[in-house]
């Protein structure tokens, strides 16, 4: 299963805000067996929201995104993902008595603001928001899955943890295994022969090494090993046989590098 | 002067790392006056890496990407934005002395995977990194600029700030201006119609606001208010005018919000 996230908020653009958001999401999926092959940032714009999605259901069988569920004027992206579905935007009695019941426990009425998050595109069902109010929503639309999800941290991952998680890890077939360690007094440039072997290994491995120290000065690498199988044992076996692989080879070649 | 920011890195998609880089070179180019309209992040994949330079140099006039630069065999940023270009890739004679002497400094030979850094695409040129070893790359074709940084945060920093910000400072025409304040016991639901008025009082001013307590049972909001405008005593101004009426109009509404 390929997965594209789609990250909505001027916020973001301006560099105001990181986007964990994505990174969080990102580690959730790839542990759930899904690749993870874009994550693309739009701001609060219909057309640049719509056109992102468009373009994620053209290539990913999952598309999920997070921000513009909220009341104010730049939260659209509710009735923008109706939009790239092709259908209305409807306001949902299960979302609205959701919304409702927030504000009225507080003594709030009824406002058009308020309203506006209980729509969603008309077939889906809206998520349940534990941490705040605005409910994320759950489309399935021509084999594809859309998953829309609120920018607040707390919300998102409330939703995804207690609603998204259970009904995509039904779906998945993959199991995703990692591992890595620290190498130092070995230069990266000397370690890509090594690297380029370790991938001969399996093609379902990854090494990657994130420089940590100074190239030429004091090489200092994480190395980090991951493969993706359709069991869970299989995948950890393919990591052990690639870190042990790196390991003997750099210390054959590199009697003096330190290996933690 | 609208930009698109490409960041490439399979450890960003598996949420293994959280995208800084983004952030901070969105944050340096909105000073600059220059509006990032996208941001996309991809992994290490010669198709997608192409794929994305090419999307975005239709739709950007700057496209500035992270990752990719160094010696590892994941490492192919410059290959494949020579291949986005339409051109070969090059070895470029200074950043080869540059590579070298790098390493030569430290008693390192030259290597293949040292040498695979100095390859720029042709009719660009290279930019000294004075906290690595992998140069980075200024590209201009059919009116647009492409940079190409590394994906180690203080050596993309280095290279923006040295030699990237000087080059983009005599091209852009905005400047930018921006305000805050915190707002407490006003949910953002009746916060929304106040919002929307003050956007109304300029074209080039954003208000948004961002939840950092609970809708309905603590609200409090960062209002951030900013625009963008020809010079910075405009662009000042009109932050002042949003933040002054917006200020006015919760206290005459909400008489006990806390403002701070």
């Amino acid at each position: 299963m390929l997965a594209w996230i789609i990250s909505i908020g001027n916020e973001l653009l301006i560099g105001r805000v990181v986007n964990t958001n994505a990174a969080w999401l990102a580690k959730k999926l790839t542990y759930l067996g899904i690749k993870v092959a874009r994550i693309v940032v739009v701001p609060d714009d219909e057309a640049e929201i719509v056109g992102a999605f468009r373009e994620a259901l053209e290539k990913a069988d999952l598309v999920i995104s997070t921000g513009g569920l909220g009341p104010t004027p730049d939260d659209i992206t509710n009735f923008a993902v109706a939009k790239a579905l092709g259908v209305e935007a409807v306001l949902d009695e299960t979302a609205k008595r959701w919304v409702e019941e927030k504000y009225k426990a507080r003594g709030y009425p009824s406002t058009p603001e308020r309203l506006k998050m209980a729509y969603i595109p008309k077939g889906s069902r809206p998520l349940y928001n534990s941490a705040g109010v605005a409910p994320g929503i759950w489309a399935e639309a021509g084999g594809k899955i859309v998953v829309v999800l609120p920018g607040v941290p707390k919300e998102m991952e409330a939703i995804f943890e207690e609603q998204v998680e259970p009904l995509l890890k039904g779906r998945t077939r993959l199991c995703f295994a990692e591992d890595s360690f620290m190498l130092r007094g070995v230069p990266e440039a000397d370690l890509a022969p090594l690297i380029r072997d370790a991938l001969r290994i399996d093609e379902r491995v990854y090494v990657k090494s994130h420089p940590k120290g100074h190239e030429v000065g004091a090489p200092l690498e994480e190395i980090h090993i991951y493969a993706s199988a359709e069991d869970c044992g299989t995948a950890q076996a393919i990591v052990a046989r690639a870190k042990g692989f790196l390991i003997d080879s750099i210390r054959s070649k590199f009697p003096r590098a330190e290996i933690s």
